[in-house]
This record gives C-alpha cells, sequence and structure tokens, in this order.
C-alpha cells in the first residue's frame, strides 16, 4: 500500500494523479477542503495523467471502521431463509480487510463456503452523531462506491454465533474503483446492481429494492455509534449469493473470477486464489 | 486526542513524557523499534515528569480494530442463559469507542440497558496471520492493559440479532490506564479482575478462569482475519454484569462510578454521564 498515490478521473476518463494536491483520500481528507482542492487543481489542468495499466488501490484509505447492514433486501432475505429484519441488522468488517477493486480474493485456508456480495457502499464524509433527519444524514455521505462483501458462510453462521467471524478475512471487502462523489450520484435509490462469476450472472439488483434505504442507515447507524469522515457502509446485498442457489452451491474456488459493477459507480474484476 | 502526549510510567511510579522520542504509542510503534527507544531513553534518565494530575488517555492511539471475545468465562455464560461457546464467540466493538481509562462514560440517548464488563485487553504488537501455535501467538502480544467492555443490552440483544450495534456506542471502551509490556505479565492466565459501581463489588474473577486463554485466542482470531500492531482483543469477561443480576438489575445512570482494576494493569474509574 505504501506506493499507492491518490488520483482522480476527469471528465474526460483520464486517471490524473493528485498526490501533488493532497497526500491520501482519506477521512482526513474529507473532513478538511481536500475535494475542493482537488476541484481546483482539476480545473486547472495541469495534473500529471496516470498510466492506465497501473493497479487501482481502495478509493478510500484506512477507513477507521466499515459498517455493513445485513439482510437489507427482501429477496436476499428470502433466499436466505431469513425474516425481513424489522430495524436494521448491524455489523462490521475487519477494516483491513478492504482492498482494491480488481485484488485478488483470496479463499481462506479451511474454507469451503466463500462467497459473494455486490453492494452499494456509503463513504462518510461529515462525523455523524445523533442525527435526527434524513437530510443532515446525506448531509454526512461523501459519495458512493461499489463493494464486494466477500462472506465465508460457514465461518459465518455455523463457526459460533456472530457473523463477523465469516465477514474479515484477509482481502474480504474489494472497494471501488471510483469513489463517486455525492453530487454526482442524484438518487442512490436508483442504481443497478450486478454481479458475475465466471461470466454467469448471479446478481442482478437494484438499490430501489433495499428495506432501509441510505438516509435512514445513516440516521439510524449514527443512533448507536459515531460516524467518521472515511468510515464505510456496506448497505446490503440483493439475491443471487452461493448461499442462496441450490445444491451443490457454487462457492468460490481459486481461479475463479468474479466481475461486479454498479450503474455510474464502474466495474471491479477480481481473480480468486487461495491462501 | 490532539493534545494527548505519549508517556511511559518509571520503575520509580513517575510518569515520563516520550513525545520527544517517539510521536505516539501505537501500531506504527510496535511495529518498528519504538519500544526499544522507549527502553533506552528511560535509562538515560533525562525524561521529562508528566504532572500526575494530567488526563490520561487510552495507552494505544488509533487501533485498527477492537475484537471481542463473547462469553469467555463460565460464570458469565451462566448468569447470562448463554450455553459455554465450543469455540471462540467473536465480535466487533467500532475502534472509535476507545477512550481514557477514566474519561467519562455516557449512556447513549434512548438506553435503559448500558451495562460494564471488566475484561483483560490483548493488544497485538506483530501482525499475525494463520499462526500455527501458542507459542508463535504469544510472540504477536505487545502487552496487556484494562478494558472497560461497556454494553447495551437492549440495543446488543433485543434489536436485530448481532451483538455490534450494543457494543459500539461513543465511550465504551475505556481502556487503560497503562500498556503493561507483555515481559511484565509472566503470566496472563494469572490475574485477578474487579469491578465495583458506587463503591458495591460487583465483578472479582481470574484469568485462570477464561474458557479460552490468550494464547489460543490469538491463534484462533489469525485463521479469521488478520491481526496487525495496534490492534486490540478484549478477552470476555466474568460474571457479575447487571444483565446477570436479579431484577430490578441495577444498568448504568448518569451519576454512577465505575471503578475497574487488573491485578499489575492498574485501576480505572469512571464517572457516568448521559449523551
Amino acid at each position: 500500500m505504501g506506493a499507492e498515490r491518490p488520483a482522480v478521473l476527469d471528465e474526460s476518463g483520464a486517471v490524473r494523479d493528485v498526490s501533488g494536491v493532497v497526500s491520501d483520500i482519506d477521512g482526513g481528507l474529507f473532513a478538511g477542503d481536500g475535494l475542493d482542492r482537488i476541484r481546483t487543481a482539476l480545473a486547472g489542468g495541469a495534473l500529471p495523467v496516470v498510466d492506465p495499466g497501473e493497479r487501482i488501490g481502495p478509493p478510500v484509505a484506512r477507513p477507521g471502521k466499515v459498517v455493513c447492514i445485513g439482510l437489507n433486501y427482501s429477496d436476499h432475505a428470502a433466499e436466505t431463509g431469513a425474516p425481513l429484519p424489522a430495524e436494521p441488522v448491524v455489523f462490521f468488517k475487519a477494516p483491513n480487510t478492504v482492498v482494491g477493486p480488481n485484488d485478488r480474493v483470496l479463499v481462506p485456508r479451511a474454507s469451503v463456503k466463500t462467497d459473494w456480495e455486490v453492494e452499494l457502499a456509503v463513504v462518510i464524509g461529515r462525523t455523524a452523531r445523533y442525527l435526527e433527519s434524513h437530510a443532515e444524514a446525506m448531509a454526512c455521505v461523501a459519495g458512493y462506491a461499489i463493494s464486494n462483501d466477500v462472506s465465508e458462510r460457514e465461518f459465518q453462521l455455523e463457526r459460533g454465533g456472530q457473523w463477523d467471524k465469516g465477514k474479515s478475512c484477509e482481502t474480504f471487502n474489494p472497494l471501488g474503483p471510483w469513489l463517486v462523489t455525492a453530487d454526482e450520484v442524484p438518487d442512490p435509490q436508483a442504481l443497478g446492481l450486478r454481479l458475475w462469476v465466471n461470466g454467469t450472472p448471479r446478481q442482478n439488483g437494484k438499490t430501489s429494492d433495499m428495506v432501509f434505504g441510505v438516509a435512514e442507515i445513516v440516521r439510524y447507524l449514527s443512533q448507536f455509534m459515531v460516524l467518521e469522515p472515511g468510515d464505510v457502509i456496506n448497505t446490503g446485498t440483493p439475491a443471487g449469493v452461493a448461499l442462496g442457489l441450490p445444491d451443490p452451491k457454487p462457492y468460490l474456488r481459486e481461479g475463479d473470477v468474479v466481475e461486479v459493477e454498479i450503474d455510474g459507480l464502474g466495474k471491479q474484476r477480481q481473480e480468486v486464489g487461495q491462501a
């Protein structure tokens, strides 16, 4: 990670290096005036272009926490046999699961049930504490990205009662390629989400089917914890995960290729390896 | 937190400022040679003494994650009506719950079941990934501290199925006062843990009663996640929490005073406020 440089996508689609403008794209940048400085530098037109072949890191460095919302699409709740939640189900991923959008995902040692989950990730831009309205909540959102909430179902569901154990393995949160700022996503509840494994379409949902939308999730979470700039919220996955498919369930194995896409947020591609 | 300075306790019991030697006591310090530099500076004898009246911050700055082990003392499992776990129960606290050992603990808004939990905290000093033995695990431990794993029982148990929701409220993890390095704790399974509320003894356990000891916890967790320098593990609490007491259960309220002690690790004192 030490060799990563912060970059932005300009209007022509070129990737431009902003390492001369900001030290990184992280919580400190959102809390300060970093986004404005990047916009000014972009308008100036003198930022160096990055080789399109370079590896892409996650678009948020070192999130303080990765909060996840479970069973937040009715079709996914149904496929896992769970009732629709009366209020958001909340769990965490270890923040060091976050990797670049095209980095390898590793099947953990002793794992036989590694699964995929396309999710809309919300990146927090302002401290959120006991928010009282959806408008206040949306003002705390810096932007959005694609998240693959990789999950080991045996670790999650059969090994001791709390889900975090199956959500926090190394490489389990490809994020990006881009952080799309909130001003460029007029309605986060109007996005299509899709995921393929080895070219086979597996998930094809829309954020309008969320049980709890982005504004309610941020407002709700702020009653239970303090969200800080750079925190990431994975807002749940639609139907189509391996866990919900007929036996033999096609859990991920070394050599598989996962592709993930959300309208306007780009595309990910992960090769699956073995830890 | 910006005004906190790193400090150490010398052999005479004086607190000495090491801000001229290391930038902070955090994961980077454990991963590098920071502890050695502090030891050398201490031996030199020229470190300034800190006013004993100054506020004490947590002894680890910005942990990357706070991992918790649930139901890890048989008497506590029994008092909560849970069976003894066959393998460690794992959940997380939001890392920004960590505060100083004597900072105020805030009862969350809408909370009626805020509870205490004295725990032995393990601080990780080296990256732990797929460890194969207890010896390897112990080599990854930087040291130990007192943790109060404050918990909101309604949020944890009655609001949607995963415990993290009741474990991550603002101020919910007083830590310290000291990080006692592993070389000064010959046997982490031979420590008494005690907690009082308003002077009434509530918890009085010993780490020899843990279901899974420190070495096994670190080895086990490393199969499911990568532990990094500066990460904190709360290793579970013995019996005596409010949840396990007869009705009306004495959950914490504004004005209560909690005192927490572990043999050789110092003492905490928190006044309870209202968020």
